[in-house]
């Protein structure tokens, strides 16, 4: 699927990925996950290891020899999996590794056959210019970035699709805060709609990652709220590139003059899971609120992790699961639109995406391995 | 092993009971849930909606009228259950209910052919003395307790199931305190070794319940902790019975003398889930290191949800599962044992428990339900 | 204003204000604190009680007869002070009650003589119909608005000072929403520079009282975020008004288009105190780094209480203390400035400020009673 | 005064000290504070900076120079205070430092004829051995321990007072855990009662310090709750080496059998400040309600600090403050005595005692610079 082709067809591709209930191999995907002891890490093993048709083949981490999952997660002691040093034969491997990493490590693990679901930011942009400006990174492999997918199933489904016939499969999984604000934002980025845009939003810890660090100490953070990020985030790069690419099939003259330089401040707030996306939106024309309305069910209708919710919601409502809830309202009095996208970082933004996107690419039920309701309170 | 397993051979017993694959009949059982706008009414929901062998009929509360569920619980949305006022035909009944309300209701439910399970306080003492003494409450249905199990797997599987074949069937859902304490000291009681007992208690503030009291606001609770039940809790009871009868087969005199009149304390602490409960025990002889590990890896041998671990465990490794992790420890400058038991109190010391029970007295495997992971961080 | 001091180049008006060391009555002033049962009354009390200048003669709360302030707040035992039912005459009274409450009883204060601290809503809008606007509030006592400062010393310093001479002498004490907004903004906004502004808050929990409302329980509010007030938060009519009339003097045609109709969205986050208002906003023309910086420095030279800070401040930085911290910063990329204010609700966002306005009124240092420094970590 | 003379006359020996209002010279004394960049030296700077008769002289850390403190505490970036290399000459050094290193460092400052606060562990013992045993440290000035007092003004107010007079002045100041912990027991031990003893605390987590560990990172601590030190927690000498001195004076033939080796199991809860130390205590004999009541009155009236609560006490209620919160309640079922203290850990718990010591021992009021009252909620 181009991208151009999106707006009109949408609920259509979708429905058809979804509704197929292809004949499974009845032997299990082998996977392999490097990178096991973060926290992304830990969330991979927590579904993979429930996943009815996945067999975890290894699980890497540098320097790491026939070591206890437990004793970097505890909390998964009955796994009974333990931690190597070496990425075996696999059929599909996730890695959970720091920018950069991924890129020098994806050239082997393709010739060797595996599909890749890169949790970290190697493939995401499709512009190798872009990771010199945003990362600072002469990217290793440029030229596998044109196979790169996407992997927010959501607006790329058709392409997941296509890579099960693909060699190389390479997924760069989204960013937390793009996945959050790219779905608070898509209906209205295929619309054309987004005149002027402020992202402002709210996260959890868990994300800054699991090694020490000074100001990601409790009595640090606690109690207490900072923004930071604010010399510029990188991934803003992500949010410009997808919404601006949403916008190509609108058939408006200019769509979405608001999102080419995006206006991103992030905070942390004293919770370990979530980021709640605030877009402020000021659309380029007038909008109703059944129109908004309408945008909305139109694009994510059959959705399995989208919820539309009616009221404000709040991360507490979507711990521990794969599910994004959006919510939208035009506020008559300033003509602004607010849409806000709520996930748990760590599922729907790393690991559950990436899972998801696995399950496209593999022919498995999308929701396989991610049926599991939230955790509230 | 027959349902009539004597108490004797215990390790036996359990082993037994999970390996049991015992053919199902196809057709789900039928459960309803009363109470099913609390916390615990919550996680009976997430839990029994993705049960594999279960079909919720009902979801029951007080002056609802076909309400969708999300009003009460948003995040449990895509469940698109609904909640009503009156308890339908089922094969199983789970009540989330404050004390008293249940006794006054299961004598019906019961006639009704419904097999029982009482989160609340109501069937979990066998003698009627004691709801008077510790709850102020004449029991309106006391011949009912001789018929009610203390619904604890690891330490009632037996009796558990012989409920099968029983009628009525109720099971008493222990507390959560009782639940993180009795496991932790059951191997001690067993051997009759509870000399002197102080059992210090720390709990996330759900258990406290849903309904709005000044001091469970948020600002009241954060950012510090707080001793409560002071005057003595109503938990002291399970945990007198529970550990008493648990010292009659030890051989042992006057087994766990400590026992007989329990020093708890339990603390309210800035977190929303998970009890800690150490156990302080001055053993009545000599005990070696080597001893203690025995006798804990014999108790919990097999045991699907019980994990001894070797250094001091955190509440955070068990949340959302129904695990309960036991360290057991001798200070041999003091003397004494340190036996700690945590669980996620909604879940091993609630909605977990009941269904692990539910799963024993109906023929399921024992996990069924329960095999999520836990979620950290 | 007496001591000489001009209102044309501000810094030297309050620069004067808070040198000025005008000789004090030694007798304290006599202050009563009606609504001394909740959070704000509870810190105005903490304040008061070590201020200098101060004698507390009465603390007030419906249907409370001599009852120890340890009861209602047990962290003050040591103040030795009790509650009671009637206001007593005093210097002035401060009022921590709800909207609506204020008015209906300030009349007859101001006619009793005192000077009258509002920390509600009812003095702080200068038009009776954003009373109906905003609160559904017929004003009881229009006319007295006219006669009303608004208590936020940073901006209207010079009034507060003429009211050692007026009679009736009313201060509405800022919100503290509009307090950590404003004092971001003021620079801009005096400049006429906002061309269109966002403003995006996250908040404590503290500011929604102490009443024990089933959305404010510890458990729905621990580890989650949430946006509220989404149909319009009464806290919008502050900053329109109080912005709009920063512009006035600018000289520029048609100053901060961007506050006519503000765009403001607060979120709970789970801490007790603390606000942070992160002001997104488009200049109406190119401004530089350095202009910036300069129209910052300019505005809050010598000011007690506001502090300019080069990284992104945390409210933990300011917890417990009268101390406003305030970032500006240009984003080259995007053309727009983010202005950060940051506050603890509960002390420059009400007690503080209101101790603030009180000792300009009453001719003391401006600093009395408020030296304590930040809480952290 | 010796140990032996404080039952009898306990309350005169501290009326005497905190009436005494001897004439200050009007100069202040000179300070300089030692591991200015940790916790304990920033609360260090916040209660000294405010201290009415105190000039901060100097604040040091390895390897600054001239830096400002607001990069270590940008809450404290009013004070205008620097952070150098070097200690300069003062009347009073305060050392907040890990163990060891103040004892290396003291004999010099000694020299120089500065009075020592030493807030870490390293003149807390009176027995050399006590160091080898708990903290494997050759104590590098075993001669100096002689001349230390253990600086609990509550417990040892008449040899701080000596202090007065005595070259080298060198105070250890106690640790956070015996601080809330001795506070609870002091009545008891003095009275000889403590027959067997369960000390099980909580703490929040800045006790840790400020280097970053994995374990005290926000995602591993909060939302969790953890015991720690199983094998044996420092603090504990100073428990019993304090109790069991207390004892001594008691007229009981084996006083206090049960702090010989004290029971000791410290816990990690998800706040930043705060101490609750419950104490489990099996009495020697049997006692009322009125004479444990008694025993708590007669040991605490006139103590500034100490305040003797009827219900449990929360950490909440000594937030930032220098107040210890003491409940003591009889169980009359099980015979045990609860005795629960509760302090903010780096106020009562270090700086603000070190302060408390200090006043004591230069002839100002004790209550100096500690007037703040608790910051709640």
């Amino acid at each position: 699927m181009s991208a151009a082709g999106s707006g009109a067809d949408a609920p259509d591709r979708r429905t058809v990925a979804f509704l197929e209930d292809a004949p499974r191999s009845s032997a299990p995907v082998r996977v392999a996950i490097v990178g096991a002891t973060g926290y992304a890490g830990a969330e991979l093993i927590r579904l993979l290891d429930r996943h009815p048709s996945v067999e975890i083949v290894g699980l890497v981490a540098r320097g790491r020899e026939d070591e206890p999952v437990a004793r970097s997660h505890p909390h998964l002691a009955r796994t009974g999996l333990a931690v190597g040093d070496t990425v075996p034969d696999a059929d599909a491997v996730f890695l959970a590794l720091p920018h950069g990493a991924s890129a020098a490590l994806v050239p082997d693990l393709a010739t060797r056959g595996m599909r890749v679901f890169d949790l970290g930011a190697d493939f995401r942009l499709r512009d190798p210019d872009d990771y010199r400006r945003w990362y600072a990174l002469d990217h290793p492999a440029p030229r596998l970035l044109e196979h790169a997918v996407y992997g927010l199933p959501e607006i790329h489904r058709a392409e997941l699709i296509a890579l099960r016939e693909s060699i190389p499969a390479i997924v760069g999984v989204p960013g937390c805060y793009p996945t959050a604000t790219i779905l608070a934002l898509a209906p209205l980025a295929r619309a054309g709609l987004i005149g002027d845009l402020v992202v402002d939003a709210k996260s959890g810890v868990s994300g800054a990652g699991r090694d020490p660090k000074p100001d990601m100490m409790f009595s640090e953070l606690n109690e207490s709220v900072r923004a930071y990020g604010l010399a510029g985030h990188r991934h803003v790069a992500e949010m410009e590139q997808e919404l601006g690419l949403l916008g190509v099939g609108s058939g408006v003259a200019d769509p979405n003059p608001g999102v080419r330089a995006v206006d991103f401040v992030p905070h942390l707030i004293p919770m370990t899971r979530g980021i709640l996306s605030a877009c402020h939106v000021r659309p380029v024309r007038r909008v109703s609120p059944g129109e908004l309305d309408d945008l909305y069910a139109v694009a994510y209708a059959g959705e399995p992790f989208v919820r539309i919710v009616a009221t404000g919601p709040a991360t507490k409502h979507v711990l521990g699961s794969n599910f994004a809830d959006v919510h939208v309202r035009l506020d008559e009095r300033t003509g602004r639109i607010l849409a806000i996208g709520v996930i748990d970082n760590l599922v729907k933004g790393a690991a559950g995406q990436a899972v998801q996107a696995f399950n496209i690419v593999h022919g498995l039920p999308e929701t396989a391995g991610l049926e599991q309701l939230p955790l509230a309170p």
